[in-house]
Order: C-alpha cells, then sequence, then structure tokens
C-alpha cells in the first residue's frame, strides 16, 4: 500500500522536431510537418506523481503547494513562453519530442524532492490526444 | 494480463486542514488559506479502479452500475453536501487532505467489493490540478 | 460586429443555501441538502466576457492578463478559500446561489473595467454541470 | 525506468449488451436498460499506451502519428459508426462490455507493433465516467 | 440586464441518418456512414439555458434540481438508452439529426418550465466538437 | 426561433505577440514574455457557429462534415503547424493576438459559406481558459 499525490501545471512553449545530425531529407521526411522551420507549438501539460508515506502530523505526502512551486522553479519558469530549440540552455542538443522531454524533466526534478519522496512518473502532454511519459 | 474496470463519482464538500493536537501558529504556517476558519470546498471527483477476471459469462468484471452504487452508498452518501470536519462520524479526528481521504475512503470500500475483484487504486482529485491516490 | 474576450479564472469556497429571514422547515424544504448547517463547497469557475473595440496598435480588446487582474483583485482574493456566508463583507445577507453570486460579482466587476470595454456577461460555474450568468 | 507514449483516439457505436446464449429474464435482469433489443451508443473513447526505448536518433519511442494510424487501420476504421453487435466480423459471439472490447482490442493490436514497442494498457472510455483497461 | 441558469445532462442513444422519403443512393451520398443500417451512437449531452428574473427570497431563478427533473422527466426519461429511429414515439418520422432533436426537444419542454421562466437556448452535443441548438 | 450549428477543430501553432512598427521597449512592456523573440505556442482550438434554417429533406443546417471541410480548407490547412508571424500570406503585418485571429478568420471563412448560412460566431481559444471571439 501506498500514498501518491499528483499535480497538474501548464506551459506554452513553441518546438520544433529536428535533429540537426540528421539530413534535411531525413529530417523532412521523419518528422513531417513538425519539422517546419520556424516551428509550432502547444499549451503543453506538465502531470507529476510522487510516491511515499503520509506524515501522520500534516496529513501530507508532500503539501501540493510545495510541490507545485519546485515543479514551476525547476521547470516552467525555464520553458514557459519559450521556444524549446532555442531558448533553453539544458535543452541545448537535445530533439524535444515529448519523449525527451519527459525524460528531461524527471532527470531535472527528480533530485529536488524532499527524502522520502520518490518522483513515480512524470508525463508530459502536447495536447489532449498525445503524451509521453517516463516512469521511475 | 489483467482486466480494470475504473467508475468516476463526484461530490461536494466543504473541508478545512487543521491538526488540534498543533497549535494555530503551527496550523496557519503548514495550511495556509487552507486553514481558514470556516473551511472552503471542492467539487470532489472519486476515481475508483478495480482489477480481477472478465466473467465469462456477463462479459462484465463487476457491473459498473453495482460498483457506483457501492460507492455511493459507502462513501458519497455520507460525505456529499457535507462539511468533512465536522458532520461525519468516521472521518472524526482526521484531518480532511486528499491524501487522508483516499486512504480512509479505501479502507472503508475495499471490504465491500466482492470476493475475486480486488481495489487497485483510488483517487480523491480536489481540482482538475491536484489529487491524491492510495494504491493496493 | 465586435469583438468580445473570454476568461476563465476558479476559486474554491463553501457555501450554504439558507434565507435568515424564513424559518428552518422552509430552508430545508426550498434547498434541500444545500441548507446543511454548516456548508459544503465548491470549485467554482468564473468566466468573464467583455465586449468593444480591437485597439489597431496592442491588437488587444484588453489585456487578458490585465483583464485577469482585475478580476482576481476585485472577485477572488476576498471568496478564495472562504465561506461565501460567513467571511465575505459584501455578501453579508446576500444568500450564496449561483444567480446571486453572478449579479453581485457582474455588479462589482462592471465598473472596475476600463473605458469603452464593456462587460457582455458573467457566468458562475458550480459544477460541470451548473451555472448561472449576469446578462449585461 | 522506461518511456511510455499514450495517445487518445475516438469512434460513434451502437451497441446492445446480451448473450445470447442465455434467456430473455436473465438477460433483461442483467443488463437492465443496456439490453434494450436496439441498442443505444457511446462517442467511444481509446487511450493506447505503449512501452520501450526512446530512440536516440528520432527522439521517439514510437511515432504517435504511426501508432495513431495503426490503431485506426487495425480498429477504428472497423467499429466506427458501427453496430457493434451486427456489423464485426471479428466481434460475433462477443458481449460487447468495455471489458471485453479492451481485451479484443488488445489482442488485435498488439502483434500489430513495431519490434521492441510493448502495448503496457488499453483502455476504452464508454463514457467521462466508465471505463474498463486490458493491462499487459 | 437578465439572469440566465444552465444546466447540462447526458443520455447515451443510437441513431441513424435516413430520410425514409428518399430512396437509398441519396441517404448514402447525403449521410454518409451515418447512414449505416443498424445506427450508430453518442454520448449526448443536452444544455438547456432559462432566463428570468431572479426570485428575492430563494435567490433562485429556478431550482437547478427542479429544471434536471423537468428535463429529465420530458426528455432524457425517454430517449436514455433507446435508438432514436425506432423507440421513442414523438421521434417518428423525424430524421434525428442533432439540429431535428434540439428543436424537438425545445417544443417538448419549453411549455413544460414554470411561468415567468423563458427557455432561452436548448444545445445538443453530439460529440465535444458537434453540437446543434435552437436559440428562443 | 433559429437553428445554430457550432463545430469545434484544433491546430497547433506558434505566435508572438509585436507589432513592427513600435520599439522594443513598447513591445517587450506591452506584451511581457508573449514578446519573447522566438515565440511560444499554443493549442489553439476553432469554435465556429452559423446560423439559418434546417433544410426540411436532409434535417442540417449544415452538413458538419462540410462545415469542418470549409473550415480546414479555409484556415486549418494554412496555419496548422505554422508560425503565425512568418509562414501565413494573409496573416503578414497582423500581430497575431487572439482578438486579430478571430477577426481574420472571420472575415476569410464567412464569403465561403453556402448561401442562408450565416457565420454568427467565431472564437479562437488560446487555453482552456482565453478566448476571443468576432461576433457577426
Amino acid at each position: 500500500m501506498s500514498a501518491q499525490v499528483t499535480v497538474k501545471v501548464f506551459f506554452e512553449a513553441a518546438h520544433r522536431l529536428h535533429n540537426p545530425a540528421m539530413d534535411d531529407v531525413w529530417n523532412a521526411s521523419t518528422f513531417g510537418k513538425c519539422n517546419n522551420s520556424y516551428g509550432h507549438g502547444h499549451n503543453y501539460a506538465l502531470e507529476v506523481t510522487v510516491e511515499g508515506d503520509i506524515d501522520p502530523v500534516s496529513g501530507f505526502l508532500i503539501d501540493m503547494k510545495e510541490l507545485k512551486r519546485l515543479v514551476n522553479e525547476t521547470i516552467v519558469a525555464e520553458v514557459d513562453h519559450r521556444h524549446l530549440n532555442h531558448e533553453v540552455r539544458w535543452l541545448e542538443g537535445i530533439n524535444p519530442t515529448a519523449e525527451n522531454l519527459a525524460r528531461v524533466f524527471y532527470q531535472r526534478l527528480g533530485p529536488k524532492l524532499p527524502q522520502g519522496i520518490r518522483l513515480a512518473k512524470l508525463t508530459v502532454h502536447e495536447t489532449d490526444r498525445n503524451s509521453a511519459s517516463w516512469v521511475g
């Protein structure tokens, strides 16, 4: 038996699927219109699930406001209203697919969690119909 | 391989985050505006996932209408349109955080399920952006 | 032809349907479980629609961030995480039905809008299935 | 640690809960109004979660467009705008409960996935409040 | 200035777009897969907006529970879990497009409303992306 | 009394709020982070409402599939997966605020509608919480 807490936060960003190590023909045929040169964008939703024990004094696994503050500080403040291929230092050289974003965000957030709180899953929703998760 | 069925039900209640064993300063600093004395409220959504085998005659894991009836009888009828700190006997002495509600609701519903049906997960959504689960 | 802008904001509050000028029997029979003495609660959603001309320099009818700031300052900051029957001075003596909230919020917000911006409609959603609007 | 990708697709179909091996009294008492002879219908949502490794060149676990194409070709094109009890050859003899649909869709889609991609979970949503999953 | 109340209710039904006065070729070419002979189905959502004055004693334009009871009794109880082309007496001879359903439901509900309450708009949502309204 | 039909379609694009006729200080102070030079993006939802009479033979005000085809051909195909400031000829020189997009899309779609069908309203949703409409 274990407790989980999930919070959902949002950010709005542009991205372009592109691997600069490959040529233009490969990029166009692999990524289609997601490879258009100026990029397109999404209202990204970020769903973060943590796992651990409920503190008997506060009744919290983790204060959800504090968890949101951590996610905002570590991830959202850096990517919101940005172009993910050009403006985020720690995404340089990473093709910003939903899968890669989920993995990098997970690796970035995990070590910031308080002791005893495990990052169980981080999901990046590109749209209501498409998402990728990194599962711990 | 296993089958799961999930149903979602709703109730509308008031609650206040407060631990009477601690003093006012601690409560105010731990719970912030969630500690306001009269409480605030939510449209709570309750998501219940059960697991087991599909019955070959009915094609059901469990009749969803029957599962909803059980959840309504065991939980919703007792908490809907109530103040969770004052009016529910089996929540007395429990700080009604989403985590504690998920745990107590799970413990209350689990033993009522028909034989062969396991309660896999119970999630309490306080808002579309905040939830807590108890995982079996 | 005219332009409209709509923003949606949220607050979480407790309320009780009750008219203190009427006796308990009338209140119980009129409001049912919504009359329970401690109150219940909602994740209220507030939808505000304004109307006017698009400014040719900014391309805005009104800056949505500024509109949200006005709604937050005028309404949300005062009712969020509050019990609407007990803690909001300008709701004293008003039975907090969705209809009355829509009307009072409208009257409170309207005069704060910049010149040339008309408050066309203010909707209070108690749940995804119940709402009331005040239409200007 | 593993990556997951989830896509959601929709189809609109009629169905009737009915086991022809059982008599009318049993069917009516087991399925209630879901046993009405002409059937009723749903906007079904199909949520498909696959698991595997992220390809380092494309940054994809699987191209979501390709995954959707597979789900559409294998399942949606055959059931969309159909009556599930009468018009789908591979559902003949199967009572179209959400549980059975999840199981059969899973068995149909799984073998079509590219090597290295595992079908982790397939969920059939009958409504926003009722769903069944088959978990691999 | 006026007050409005909107409630949303749901029903699940099968339908087929078909005009029996026209031949099969016309029906197939006009309605496409919506003309498949057994029909398909939807989770219909019905949104009803009424208009009038707020009663100063109750604070209600109309008791939303009473409005839902009227909609359920007059419409939902008759169409839920039914095939709209075959099982509803008052839909006989009517092609059940969303437009026709909105019009007929409006005409059926309007006269049942209490005095002083006007039916402003009735919307039939076939899916989250398609709806028709009848506006009074 | 009149009938309305509403359809909702989606596109994913990048945009930047910027008026090149004004200097950088004005742009930064007016548009804040929406003025970041590479732009950000949205899952735009486009809601189109048309008005007219129900055709007695088809039961349609307008075939929703045809209406969606018109919206897709006239608008979505040109803006989907594009950067609205750089890649759409008929948006050149227009600051792509939600208000301006609603107005330009309305002017572009209106004349393409079949005779007798009036474009009543076109709404551009930037997020679930922000939208602008052009009302005919």
